[in-house]
């Protein structure tokens, strides 16, 4: 393979370990995924981006595309499905890529990292990177998929109302109080 | 104000542009939030973040932060309230952060982007972003908070099982089926 996105294998490894803490895997795979759905799709479009996990994936997706979790064009659906979709917003027209589980016999140390074969100390890390850089696309599957896009549309904010309990603002429509203090809070009473 | 985790507020706009496509009002807001969180909390330990909206912060945290969606560290609440916690990964303490609305009297640009008392195409960034820039911390408020971090634990991935309905690998726990399988989907049929 020559590259992901424009970038060179390194480049890229480079940059997910800056931005994700570790070379991983997941995320390796991830670049080629997003090169081949980009490769895939009608240049200058402006394209979302769906994750059926949220694995890794997504931050292959935020590296390499304008998507990211704050601005809304990264959708996380968590299937646990190793696969990605990249789409364009109004109609829904787009591809899907996910990791072929029937194409890895070829490649053991990917296979053996991804169905868990292994235990994570015994792993060869390097191992796995390199056969992941040889394999590139030849793992992956590619499908043309139209996504409904209204069922991904985050709800507009709408009023804002100040929430009896906490004294937070907080998006009225979610009822007389706020989310957490209805309930939903993770913070252990003090 | 001087910066935020020791960027000058210029280069963090800059970051802000390329990561999440524009200069928007909430992740400056969301990187101060992030400076008087992290110079609040002891140094040399390891911390995981939330955002108590899906909403520009995730972004900030990902930019000044190891944490990210795709490695784990950072939990998004749909809480629509403008607040993040930084804590300690197995202990659960740690520092809340939000945008404390009864400050903003002094600051009408941001009371009237926040509150949306003013159309969005009738606002002036550049006065908002100049607002925020000089209010810093002044308009945050912050408290000490104990997270329950089981509540908040991915469930591990477990075992893997092939779908009989699309033939991709998914985490058996889900069921018979993959979550999409199953109704989840949100690809419209062919």
């Amino acid at each position: 393979m020559t590259g992901i996105c424009g970038h060179s294998l390194d480049e890229y490894l480079a940059m997910v370990e800056r931005f994700h803490g570790n070379r991983a895997p997941g995320i390796l795979i991830g670049g080629f995924m997003v090169d081949l759905a980009t490769r895939n799709l009608p240049p200058g479009e402006f394209h979302d981006a769906i994750c059926e996990t949220a694995v890794c994936l997504p931050d292959a997706v935020q590296l390499l595309t304008p998507c990211t979790t704050g601005n809304g064009w990264l959708k996380v659906l968590e299937f646990g499905r190793f696969a990605l979709t990249m789409y364009e917003k109004s109609g829904g027209e787009g591809v899907r890529v996910h990791l072929d589980a029937g194409k890895l016999e070829r490649w053991p140390a990917i296979k053996a990292w991804f169905f868990k074969l292994t235990p994570k100390k015994e792993q060869d890390l390097q191992a796995i990177l390199d056969q992941i850089g040889k394999a590139g696309h030849a793992i992956l599957a590619m499908e043309k998929v139209r996504v409904d896009p209204k069922s991904l549309q985050r709800p507009k904010l709408g009023a804002i109302a100040v929430c009896p309990a906490c004294g937070e603002a907080y998006p009225a429509r979610d009822g007389d109080r706020c989310r957490a203090c209805l309930g939903e809070t993770p913070y252990l009473p003090a």
